[in-house]
């Protein structure tokens, strides 16, 4: 298992906020966005619905030795920016893209998405993708897939650096959580972007 | 810039073969086809025409220092097999996926490719996107866009596990060379696979 840069793990006792309907189990073991993305990326593949993976964190390779008889060892190496995204794949057919953020308070802060990605964004959409945003707000437990158009013209225009909660319930999908796929975000693509003549 | 474990640097003075047409570029400085690619799709994302990727070269971190007031340093880590191919991205509303091979024989051989890309390559073509492999046949400056469906299936059913330069040349396409993009992989794409009703 790679040890990603940002990754965040919660303590296992923690709940936040009161268990609702089906949400027994991250109100347990408490929201971890990436597992739970991996989790359901694994589903979809392993189910032959998508081909969805997380890309490799990019790392900036330094110095390498080579003792004799086993496998290459990296001894020093950095972890470098990405430039774009951290998923895509396929799904009916169509190009998929996206960026998942997880953040603790109401709102998402801007500087936590790069140029670069929004740009990327962007351009996924300019060549025909479909591009979106995953974020979860784990104090309550929730997550949202909302469209990169919105995102990007936000980031571009709004002078508050950041997406509130609300305007992420407002232009965004809740996504359905469960025990398989634990964040089922594909569902909201069959909604919504997948309607005839789209 | 990631020292990338299959990474073969050819001699400034490689020139295994007269030079012909418009190749001076690889006859003087050797074919480098990861090289050849990152350039190709670096000018494609530059020109607006595609947003095609290599994906990061997947390593397994096993101990990270966090020295004081300075980036996160990695101290001991290993390169991990891909399962899944080095490049994927967008063109013209489809989603691309494609494995790169260099070979400096007359055929390729299956054992340098792995039961998972194979078997990712199959997918991407059932889930409706396009894949192919790109083989380059180093001494002879000469690279080829072949489909997966060919190369998947003669991996599952050929006893001789190698698909000759022979094989290569007739079932799929060789692949125009310039200045930029290097190599032209996307024109192939535009005659063979986006022709009306496909």
């Amino acid at each position: 298992m790679v040890n990603y840069p940002n990754k965040k793990k919660m303590p296992s006792s923690f709940t936040a906020h009161p268990v609702e309907g089906n949400k027994h189990y991250t109100a347990l073991r408490g929201m971890n966005l990436e597992e739970d993305l991996n989790l359901s990326n694994s589903y979809y593949l392993e189910s032959d619905i998508a081909v969805i993976y997380k890309k490799p964190t990019p790392i900036q390779v330094v110095k390498v030795d080579y003792p004799k008889r086993s496998a290459a060892r990296i001894v020093e190496a950095y972890y470098r920016k990405p430039s774009t995204t951290d998923y895509n794949g396929l799904y009916r057919g169509r190009y998929i893209d996206f960026e998942a953020k997880e953040t603790k308070v109401n709102y998402f802060p801007f500087k936590n998405i790069s140029d670069h990605q929004i740009k990327h964004l962007e351009r996924v959409k300019r060549h025909g993708g479909i591009a979106f945003l995953i974020i979860a707000f784990t104090t309550r437990n929730e997550a949202y897939l909302i469209d990169a158009s919105y995102v990007c013209e936000l980031y571009r225009t709004s002078s508050h650096r950041q997406i509130t909660y609300d305007q992420v319930k407002q232009h965004g999908y809740p996504i359905p959580q469960g025990y398989q796929p634990r964040l089922d975000y594909l569902k909201i693509l069959d909604e919504y972007y997948f309607k005839e003549g789209s």
